[in-house]
């Protein structure tokens, strides 16, 4: 039942005996099953008023990883692809970058080279492409790139690249009174540039790995700086952490798609009353990939145990999922 | 003119011929007067559709500063206060606190002792008193604190020792469309602690300064350990670093009292379109405290330069304000 927030609207009703129609199905992408109808008793139960498992709206929270839960993640991390094209556009100021490493493999677009530097490695792609300009110059960067870049194999915008159940799922948990939260290891300003178009989801409620930032004045302006030190990896104990420091509450509902957002469902899941945790289980490589234990990206493996063990819902998306992406625009 | 959210409403209006009333007045413990009215005319701006300054309620972003700007910081920050009766209740376990510095010094509640310290000193109690436990036991524990401590002059509860006209302008905000928001530096889960209850301000609404979490399984049940590590300093420079971080988006408006909120305001007032800045300028000796440009608690000097120099809001407490606090309750 549809909680009546305005109390003019009760009175019209009785007035000129206007009656509710028969509600739509709020997950039309989603077909008959378990996952979906796990999802839509979760919802039931903890939004009826009296009900042992009544939450207050305040306290419904639910915490979404992107990559590969709310959009795809191949054949690499969306941002990696990002970064490869600033440092391809970035190479005729730094023409050493050919033959130096991790640059030189980037530019070969081999990840697995990348990859072999470690966490060096990325930091240093990270301060030669991500810092040095200001929060809204990193902004633009990638709102124009988003505007142009198309995916390597599908050939279409990376913000079209999104999973259509996932949009009518957080579609359908705010319009149940929850807050809908991205906590993901993606970065959080790049996420930012899109997440409130695309996800309808506003940047203070966008939670990722960041850089430092330093304010300072610029002729006199104010303005935030990108520097080239990590200040927070938001993955595997660092999404506790991060729903922790930006939401100062625990999430009652969690989705991910790999290992690194087990500790956020185990969170999620720990928290007394009612709890919802689900894992999106890539398993069609006709309409999308199919990669679970031992993918390089999106590794999920000891969260399908987990799952298993705790009675998580686990989405097949080549079951469950009637349409993955939205429609193409042109 | 209210804007009506629910299409019933009118047709209740039209049908049974209900009119609204006159507005009453949304800041009653505000004398009319110039900060009264800048406050007004802004939020009347910012607020007509199709006027030049109209701002979205998306970008209705407002940040308040906490000591001594939605409530008292005199004889010294309640935290600090705090923070000396957690010293005292762990005597027992510490006995040689009472010879060792900053610790000595504080349970001789010599302020300026501690200060000399130094930040180290600060962090080494910190580090005793602040860290060690979980988030939730420590929620706990200043929960059950704000329930019996009263302030050393006062006698009243320190959540009763907030300005009443600031909680009635962070009302006349949010019912403006306005998303109410603490940047202070004060400590978050501290802060967080009594926000919701006292300013209608949610967890995720609040920003401060933090320790370092760690995430760990004891027992099996996942907690975060509250560690003996600064994370975050959200004070002067850090206040815009610690905005865009949790946030994303420059406020439009930001309320402070002291030179540690000047960089908030600098960056709020630097953005597009129409802005507001406040300060909270303590000048009532008599119902509150009076200090400025030489306290060593909020300290009000250059700020208050910056004020008159770029015509922002500055609050005369003993002449913009009615009533300072709200009616004790028993």
């Amino acid at each position: 039942m549809k909680i009546i927030r305005c109390p003019f609207a009760l009175l019209a009703i009785i007035l000129v005996g206007v009656t509710t129609t028969q509600a739509q199905d709020p997950l039309p992408s989603w077909n008959d099953g378990k996952a979906k109808q796990s999802i839509v008793d979760f919802v039931a139960k903890v939004t009826k008023e009296g009900s042992p498992d009544f939450v207050p709206p305040a306290e419904r929270i639910a915490t979404f990883d992107n990559d590969g839960t709310l959009w795809a993640e191949q054949p690499m991390y969306f941002q990696l692809l990002f970064t490869l094209d600033r440092v391809k556009s970035l190479v005729p100021q730094h023409p050493e970058w050919k033959e130096r490493e991790p640059f030189a493999s980037l530019l070969k677009s081999d990840l697995k080279g990348v990859l072999a530097g470690g966490e060096k490695a990325l930091m240093e792609i990270m301060a030669g492409t991500h810092a040095g300009m200001t929060t809204e110059e990193f902004e633009k960067i990638v709102k124009d790139w988003l505007a142009t870049a198309k995916h390597p194999t599908t050939k279409r915008p990376y913000t079209e690249m999104v999973y259509q159940p996932m949009l009518e799922l957080l579609a359908y948990l705010r319009a149940n009174g929850f807050k809908t939260f991205i906590a993901s290891g993606g970065g959080i300003e790049f996420m930012r540039a899109f997440a409130e178009k695309v996800y309808g989801i506003p940047p203070e409620q966008v939670i990722g790995s960041s850089s430092k930032l330093k304010f300072e004045l610029r002729e006199g302006k104010p303005v935030l700086v990108k520097l080239p030190e990590i200040d927070f990896i938001d993955d595997k104990d660092g999404k506790p952490v991060g729903i922790q420091q930006h939401i100062g509450r625990r999430p009652i509902a969690a989705f991910g798609n790999s290992d690194g957002d087990l500790q956020m469902l185990q969170w999620t899941a720990a928290g007394p009353g009612a709890r919802f945790c689900l894992y999106v289980h890539h398993t069609d490589a006709v309409r999308e990939w199919a990669y679970d234990r031992k993918s390089h990206i999106g590794q999920l493996d000891k969260g399908l145990d987990e799952a298993a063990a705790k009675g998580w819902t686990v989405v097949n998306m080549k079951d469950d999922w009637k349409t993955i992406f939205p429609p193409e625009t042109k």
